[in-house]
């Protein structure tokens, strides 16, 4: 007892000791995070070997999400909510997958997942120094910044040599200090296999979303499918399952708290190093416009769908993405007041200064952030201009309108040298565009395009020294009636409303397209000289505030040496923690696991929160086959830990000490939802879904006993 | 080490073996509760005894609060929401103690607490055997349930003998199985001490009432006085304070998880014993209807009240209160659909049906059920009727036309025989009234009477068969406009307008009354016998009931021995229970104390959640003075424990072990609202301001050492 004891305080006397378990850390750096000394049972290179398989090789990128393959024959896990758009995109208002979920019973069942890839790392390398000569010394940050982006995009194309299969990604590290070349193979036919019902997959919906406790079971079962050849082809029925290097198994020791826990995946975007005037922008300017620009888009929607279930279905997707993003920034602007961060960041910046051992480079800190400041300074107009300008670039204003700016635009950039030209706009970043051009009419639903354009040109023609007001007034009329009477005649006559009408429409010219007669053409071809100026008084901007923090994150690497992490880019990253609840606040603490009685006591028969009478009722009955965890005696259905992930890390396995599946990584927590900017050890925690929720879930209510039994699972 | 951890185990290992802590106790049962085994550190008779002084007798009873004595000289802790109207009376919008707080400096400053009487328990008989003698054999349950009252009635004003500072309470226990009378002294000139502001003392408001984690200090001083001969006369300057037989002292030893507690207070009403049908009644029928009532009459004020401070401060009590029982009752309503209270209720009936041991006893408990569901049956249109008709009765049609309606009624019942007279009608009774009759004046604001009469006469209107009809038509007339005339003329012409003005009426006869031709004695005329009519029926059913449920008890009784308590019915009260947290839903933990720090994690700078400037400065400079806990390292504020409480028991002294004055309860957990229905031991909590805050506030913001000294606490 008393040995037991004293194991119990010897953990508490060190743990706290060790440094908190922040970092979203490049696969090179895992060997230096002392992973022996907190548990890990495993060498590290079976997480990371260039060399060998590794868990690395499990790992799959689905482009804005993590996965990861969990049988030898290519079946993928990852969140519900990653599949969401592809569970969409195969449904109608009679056979709604989304809703009621989907269970292929054989290969032959399986249906493909629409504009889904998945994409495999093979290698890494480190290409600083090419990049850094085929630059060379620019001092204008502009021009700067154009090389940069041409040598990288040129990288890119030589590398992947046109193979429809191959996938490669130039990342710039550290603000521009560090370049990573990362190849993939690219299948590009994957097919949807098992999904449980929306009542399942996104139960608790957007009240729940970023909230802990959370009893979502937010997974979906895909596969990638190959060429006999092994190549990453399109759909095709004489395509064979892909046979990944690796593939995770399923973990049968019960998690608990304290346990190791690691994450590999793809974060998609920090912002840690910002100085703080950038804090003090994005607070007060950015961020409001963008909540309110969120909140009219959903209520245009809203009104445009509301009785209708076809434009409900059209925009789930949309509208989902549009409230989490909402909901997010809510919190992190609370979380910026709450935190002081702004003070934090400007205390960060005298310790900086403070550490420097060159006198020289404390005068550069300094110059540094007063030309930060500066540049910021100002700021709110220009933005507000470009991101109503933008809302065409985006699909702010509508899917139609949205798509004919993004043919116009490509015409009028090619006409350009390549010196001014939108860097976005390579032949093979076309290519790609048009390649996916199809998906975008998914979210299409005429009246709601038609709401989002209103409210689109109403802004825009409330902006001052608007170029084209003249001709765009003439376009659209003065006053709602007119601006009413030019929509529906748009809608009814414009030339886009397929993808295959809409494609051939990438290769003319501007000349060409000006002959089509199309309103949207028509819209884009007014609006085009305002946008493309605005875009480019913002790539200036971009290139001199990118030029200031690339210097800024020399000089803290400089000070800080190995110890810091690059912030998240869309490149796989490593994230290590522990299981660990945490005290939200006064006098509450939250544990790390839910159970599936939990859910039972949230059901209220209502969306989101309308359980499946089949789950009820084995929940009722206690019927938790082997999927019970001793200690909770109940089904675990999520746990919280403290590895560090970002949006794009959804989906992403979570593993323990023994480099076993035990969850997916599906959303952080509400409390910290200001963790792109700061971690905050103690209440920063990743929420997943626990694995045997995954294999109960999977067994008990979707019945597809095939697919344990292919993860090597034994079924009882 | 061992020891400690070794000491630990055997409390965790012992304490659940020990019944839950549920029970209001009548002081007799006290002794059979086991209290030392729990940790009791002091003699049962230290709590209760009826030969020499005792902690009951520092207890103190306000009529609708407990509260108690602090120092030898009359100073009197209660709850601030206690004290509320008292405040509330002695302000105006210029010089608004409710909001700013209140401090006498010297006894010289203290103020009447208007409307405010301080009783202290004398003596407890048991005079059942008396009551059931001179009530005799009656088997109509009305004429029994009308001799009762007068019986009562009767043996309380022989004993209170006339004398002003006696209070005499006949107290019907176990639904009329046992008798107990309650003799007090009364002591009639209490005065405010010291109160904290409304940001302190009712921080959180509303949306944090019934909640935990809170944050509330909810504390206010007032002093009893008595003339120099000791009795309890009105204010008089030349008036002393009160030396009770006992006081409580301040404990000075930390308050921690797992101590034992216990509160000596007056609980006003549970139902802890009520059958299936009657819970299925309240929950279907009676509850919805009062929640509509409760939230139109709010609406009514609140239009009424909208842009005036002067409404907003005469209604602010009015308001509170509704605003509170609102927020329970859609609680129980929601608990008893969770817990399923009804089926619980049927298998308690089951199980006590099954546990008689006389086979005729079965047979009672059969019939009896059976005759109560019949009684329920049929119910909603009566009682719709006399809820309707009864807002002339309480306040809910205004203050104005209810006290015409008390003042006509009154002469009513004095012409009628003692048999069928409204037995809250005696003159003793009519006394009270008229004693009490300028405080409704404080609660009275024209336009709020207005909204509150236009919204009763609607719904009287409404009602089918109501014999007034015509008459009411005539007096009111049809239409809206024609309404607001009438409430013009009324308000403008009525001569009730003051305390003065309406006291003298209650001596007059019904004649007199007729040749005033005030408008709201003409309603309340004209009102009678509707409202009259409709009071017999409830009487009877009410008879009726009663009588089954008196059977029940009996039966329960005779099963469980004198394992059960009566239900509260604000008689003093003995409950315990330990400082404990509780894990309110799935993942969930709530710590059993919260802390200054967390006071301030709230603030928001506005309306409840706005924390004084001056506490949040002592709350950043840590300045805790010597009321920081150890563990904490922060001032607590409020702490749960199991002790088990209802409305009435507020401003309660909570005790240690030790009897020394921990805290004082001020509310109930959301989680458990249910509890005048039923204790769930996992969850039920008593929410009470920690003892240490209440010593803080005092020294710390007002300011108020020397009441600390009065109180024996040394100020450093």
């Amino acid at each position: 007892m008393c040995r037991f004891v004293a194991l119990i305080l010897v953990v508490i006397l060190v743990a706290p000791f060790l440094p908190a378990e922040e970092g979203m850390w490049l696969l090179t750096q895992i060997d230096g995070l002392g992973l022996q000394e907190r548990g890990l049972a495993i060498p590290i290179q079976e997480i990371y070997d260039p060399q060998n398989p590794s868990l690395t090789d499990a790992v799959v990128w689905l482009g804005g999400c993590s996965a990861s393959f969990v049988s030898p024959e290519g079946l993928i896990l990852t969140n519900h909510h990653c599949a969401y758009s592809a569970l969409q995109r195969s449904s109608t208002v009679e056979r709604n997958l989304l809703h009621d979920g989907f269970v292929a019973r054989t290969r032959n069942e399986e249906i493909p997942a629409i504009g889904f890839t998945a994409s495999v790392l093979d290698t890494v390398e480190d290409i600083t120094a090419q990049v850094l000569s085929e630059v060379g010394d620019l001092t204008d940050p502009v021009a700067h910044a154009r090389k940069l982006a041409q040598v990288m995009t040129s990288i890119r194309d030589t590398r992947e040599g046109g193979r429809t299969d191959a996938l490669v990604v130039v990342a710039n590290m550290f603000e521009g200090n560090q370049f990573l070349l990362f190849q993939f193979t690219r299948y590009r036919d994957v097919r949807l296999v098992y999904a449980p019902p929306l009542s399942v997959g996104k139960y608790g919906g957007d009240i729940d979303n970023w909230m802990w406790p959370r009893h979502t079971g937010d997974f979906t079962y895909l596969r990638a499918y190959m060429a006999p050849d092994g190549s990453g082809a399109r759909y095709d029925p004489a395509n064979i399952p892909v046979r990944p290097r690796r593939h995770l198994r399923i973990a049968r020791t019960p998690l608990t708290e304290g346990d190791l826990t690691f994450i590999l995946g793809f974060p998609g975007r920090t912002t840690r190093y910002r100085c703080s005037p950038c804090v003090r922008h994005f607070r007060d300017n950015v961020y409001p416009a963008v909540i309110r620009d969120y909140e009219e888009r959903l209520a245009a929607i809203e009104s445009a769908t509301r009785t209708s279930p076809e434009g409900e279905l059209a925009l789930a997707s949309t509208v989902s993405g549009i409230n989490n993003s909402l909901k997010k920034h809510l919190g992190v602007v609370e979380s910026m007041h709450r935190l002081a961060l702004e003070e934090r960041r400007e205390a960060r910046e005298r310790a900086l200064i403070a550490r420097l051992s060159q006198p020289g480079d404390r005068e550069v800190a300094r110059k540094l952030l007063d030309n930060v400041r500066d540049l910021y300074a100002g700021r709110a107009e220009p933005e507000h201009r470009a991101r109503v300008l933008n809302l065409l670039r985006g699909s702010g204003a509508g899917v139609l309108p949205s798509l004919a700016f993004s043919i116009y635009n490509t015409a009028r950039q090619r006409e350009m040298p390549e010196e001014i030209r939108d860097p976005e706009f390579s032949e093979r970043a076309i290519e790609r565009t048009v390649e996916r051009l199809h998906l975008r009419y998914y979210g299409f639903f005429a009246p709601a395009d038609k709401a989002l354009l209103r409210r689109a040109l109403s802004k825009i023609i409330g902006l001052e020294q608007l170029q084209c007001r003249d001709a765009l007034l003439s376009l659209i009329g003065e006053g709602d009636s007119s601006l009413d009477a030019f929509l529906d005649h748009a809608y009814a006559t414009t030339q886009l409303t397929s993808a295959g009408a809409a494609r051939p429409l990438y290769r003319l010219s501007r000349r060409d397209l000006d002959g089509l007669d199309d309103p949207f053409l028509d819209l884009a071809s007014l609006l085009f000289d305002d946008i493309e100026t605005a875009r480019r008084k913002e790539e200036e901007f971009d290139a001199r505030i990118n030029n200031a923090r690339r210097t800024f994150l020399r000089l803290l690497r400089s000070a800080n040496g190995s110890s810091i992490y690059p912030d998240a880019n869309s490149t796989m990253r490593f994230t290590f923690g522990r299981v660990e609840g945490y005290d939200p606040r006064d006098a509450v603490t939250y544990r790390p696991f839910t159970t599936l009685r939990g859910a039972a006591e949230k059901a209220t028969g209502e969306v989101p929160f309308d359980m499946p009478e089949a789950l009820l009722d084995l929940s009722s009955a206690r019927n938790f086959g082997q999927w019970a965890d001793p200690v909770l005696k109940d089904v675990p259905i999520a746990f919280t830990h403290t590895c560090d992930i970002t949006g794009g890390n959804s989906g992403s396995a979570v593993m323990n000490a023994r480099g076993e599946l035990i969850g997916l990584a599906f959303d952080g927590n509400y409390e910290a939802l200001i963790s792109d900017w700061e971690y905050e050890a103690a209440i920063q925690r990743t929420i997943s879904v626990d694995i045997r929720y995954v294999m109960y879930i999977t067994e008990k209510l979707g019945g597809a006993t095939h697919l344990l039994r292919e993860m090597g699972v034994e079924t009882r």
